[in-house]
C-alpha cells in the first residue's frame, strides 16, 4: 500500500424525507443562494421540498446551470452572489450543478482572473461554504472536493480539486431520482462505474481493503444496474445505486493506491468537441484504454474478471479479452452505446482531440504516465468502430 | 437501507515514516501531553519519533494507562491536564490508550462528576482536542468518537459517544505493529472481525454496499490474518490488517443497517469480573450468539457462509453450523481460544454476569432488542465448554 492522507468532512444525510434536515443545516441568518440546472426540480417536487425547509431564510435563485457546467453561465451566478452578499450556496440537482456551485464557491472572493481556477490549480484562500441536495447519482461531487467545468467559447473542459469546497453537508434522498429518465440513470451508473475503475484497473499495490470496496461498488452496480431500469421506483434499487455512486468518488478507495485517469481526461475533450454526454465518453473510451493497456493492467483486469465478471477462465489473455466484451455488454445493457461511430464520430475527430489534449497538458496520462499523444491517438482508434 | 447522518472529520496519516507529520499537526504553541501505556513505545522506536516530531513544543507526559483503561488512571491525568493548562492531548498506543484519552478529553472541562460521561450519556458541551499515533489495530478508536473505559474498584465497563471527541488525526504507521506480540495481534484481528459481525450479521437490509464492504474486511482479515502470525515484519499484511481494523468501526459500515451488540456488551462483563482479554470475551461470545439467533440472523449468515467463508452447502442448517464452526476455527488459528472453560470459567460466572448485565440497563440488547437476562444466559452457557 502506497503512503496517504485521507480525511473527508462531508456530513451525509440519506433516505427518504431528509431534504427537511436544511432546517438545521442552514441557520435563519444565511444569506442562501439556491443554484440548480433546468428547472426539473420544480417537477418532481424536490423544489417545494427544499423551499418549505428553508422557509424564514433570505434565499435568491441561480437556474439554468446546464450539463457540463459552462464558465459563463456560473459567472453570471458569481455576480449575483457578490451584490447579495451570499453567505451560503445550496447547489440542488446531478453533479454539473454540484460542480458548478463549488466554482462559484471559489470565484466569488477570487483575486484575479477567475479561468485561473481551472488552469492554475493553486490551493484556494477562501471559499463560500456550501451544500448540497443530490437528485443524480454519478459523479461523487457530493461528497468531494472536486469539480470539472467547461468554458463553452473555447471548448476547455478542465477540473480544479480544493479541500474548501468540500459540501459543509449533502443531502441524497433516493426518492429524488425516481424521475430520473433512463439516459440520465445510466449514464450515472456508467460514471460512477468508470470512476471505481480507474481506481483500481491499474497494477497491483497490496491494498486489500481498497480493492474489496472497490469490488464492492462494482458488484453492487452491476446487480443494481440490471433492476433499475425495469424498477425505476424501486427505492432500495435506487437507494443502493445512490450510496455506490457517492462512495466511487470520495476519495476512499483511492487511498493508497495508484490512480489512471486516461478515460475520463480523453472522456472530456470529447464532450468539450461533441457534446457527447459525459458517460457516454466513458463507455467508449474505458473498453479501448484496456484493450490498449491490457499489458500493464494485466493483473488487476484478471482480478476484476474473476472477482467481480465471474469469469472463470484458465488462459489470461481470453480471460482479458472476455473481460473487456463483458464491460461493454454492461454499458450497452443501460443503453449506452460503447463505439464513437455510433454516435457518428469517425477517424476525422482524432486528430482534433489529439489537439485538445495537447493544449491541455494531458501528454502523460495512466498510472506509469505512458500515455502519452500516440498512445492516446491508438486507444482512441480502439474506440472506433463497433 | 435505513435512513443515517454520517460523518467523519478524522484526518488519516497512513504509511512508514507517517509519525513526522506531527509536526504539522500538532502547533509549536500548544501545551500538549502525551499519553501512552505501559512503556512498549520506549523499547520499539516509537516513542523517539515522536518526541523527535514534537521537539520545541511543550510536552508533558502521562504514562501508565492499561488495558481496559481504568477512570481511577485516567482521572491522575485529568488533574495533571488541568494543572499544566493542556490544551491538546497526543494519545500513542493501541485503543485502550485512544479511548482513555478521549474520557481525559472530555473530563479535563466536565461540570459535575466525570463518572457520568460513561453513566448518563448527555451529549457533552467542550472537549480538549486530541490526536493519536496508532500502534494496535484493532477498536477503531482511531477513526471514531467512541471510548470504552472501566471503574476498577465496582468492575463496571461502560461506554460512552460524542463526536468531539472525534481524534483530529490518526497516523497510522503499519511499522509499529512489527512489534506486537502474537497475542496482542490475535486479539486484535478479533476484534476487528467481530466488530463487522456485529454490524453485518444481523437481518438483510438491502443494503449493499456495507454488506459488500463488510464482507471485504471480514475477508481481508482472514486472509491477512493467516499470514501475520508466520510473517510478523511484513508490511503489506501489517499495513491491511490495520487499515481494516480501522474501517471495521469508523461508522461507515454500519450506516443504515440494525447492528446487534450483544457480543461487546457479554465480552465487557467478562472482561470486567474475570480479566480475561477483550479480544478472548468476543471469540467466547459471538459463536455462541450465532448459535442462540441462528433463525433470526438466518438469512445474513447464509450470506456470510458463502461470501466470507467459502462454505458451498445446500443445507441452511448445515451451512449456519459450518458457519459458526469455521469462525471459530479462524479464532483457534489466530491462538484465540472460543470457550470459557478454557479460560479456567464455569458455570457459576454465568449469574455473576447477568447480575452485572442487570446492573448496566442491559436487558434488551441484540438488533431486534430481544436479548433479555435469560436470553444472555443462555448466549452464556453455549459458551460454557469446548
Amino acid at each position: 500500500m502506497q503512503n496517504f492522507t485521507y480525511q473527508n468532512p462531508v456530513r451525509i444525510h440519506f433516505g427518504k424525507g431528509e431534504i427537511s434536515k436544511l432546517q438545521d443545516e442552514i441557520s435563519s441568518k444565511q444569506r442562501v443562494l439556491l443554484t440548480y440546472g433546468g428547472g426539473s426540480i420544480k417537477k418532481n417536487g424536490v423544489y417545494k421540498q427544499v423551499m418549505d425547509a428553508l422557509a424564514g431564510r433570505e434565499v435568491y435563485e441561480f437556474s439554468g446551470i446546464e450539463p457540463n457546467p459552462h464558465f459563463e453561465t456560473l459567472m453570471q451566478a458569481v455576480k449575483i452572489a457578490q451584490e447579495k452578499k451570499i453567505d451560503f450556496l445550496l447547489a440542488v440537482g446531478g453533479g454539473s450543478v454540484v460542480d458548478g456551485t463549488k466554482f462559484i464557491a471559489a470565484a466569488i472572493d477570487f483575486n484575479g482572473d477567475p479561468w485561473d481556477i481551472l488552469t492554475k490549480p493553486a490551493p484556494l484562500k477562501s471559499a463560500v461554504p456550501l451544500g448540497c441536495v443530490l437528485t443524480l447519482p454519478a459523479t461523487g461531487s457530493e461528497m468531494n472536493g472536486g469539480a470539472v467545468i467547461t468554458k463553452a467559447s473555447t471548448k476547455d473542459k478542465l477540473f480544479f480539486i480544493d479541500p474548501l469546497v468540500f459540501p459543509k453537508f449533502a443531502i441524497l434522498d433516493p426518492e429524488t431520482t425516481f424521475s430520473l429518465s433512463p439516459r440520465q440513470t445510466a449514464n450515472g451508473i456508467t460514471d460512477a462505474f468508470v470512476h471505481v475503475l480507474e481506481q483500481y484497473l491499474t497494477y497491483p499495490a497490496a491494498a486489500s481493503i481498497q480493492d474489496r470496496f472497490s469490488e464492492g461498488i462494482l458488484l453492487t452496480l452491476i446487480e443494481e444496474g440490471e433492476k433499475v431500469l425495469k424498477h425505476p421506483n424501486d427505492y432500495e434499487v435506487r437507494a443502493n445505486i445512490m450510496w455506490a455512486a457517492t462512495m466511487a468518488l470520495n476519495g476512499l478507495i483511492g487511498a493508497g493506491v495508484p490512480q489512471d485517469w486516461t478515460t475520463h481526461m480523453l472522456g472530456h475533450e470529447i464532450t468539450a468537441l461533441f457534446g457527447l454526454d459525459h458517460g457516454q465518453t466513458l463507455a467508449i473510451v474505458i473498453p479501448a484504454v484496456m484493450k490498449f493497456q491490457a499489458h500493464k493492467k494485466r493483473e488487476k483486469i484478471l482480478q476484476y474478471a474473476e472477482r467481480v465478471l465471474n469469469i472463470h477462465e484458465q488462459n489470461p489473455e481470453k480471460a482479458i479479452a472476455k473481460a473487456i466484451a463483458k464491460t461493454r455488454e454492461f454499458f450497452t445493457m443501460l443503453g449506452v452505446k460503447t463505439y464513437l461511430n455510433e454516435y457518428g464520430i469517425n477517424a476525422d475527430a482524432i486528430p482534433k482531440i489529439i489537439v485538445q489534449l495537447e493544449k491541455h497538458g494531458m501528454t502523460a496520462l495512466g498510472e506509469h504516465g505512458n500515455i502519452d499523444l500516440i498512445a492516446s491517438a491508438e486507444i482512441l482508434r480502439l474506440a472506433l468502430n463497433a
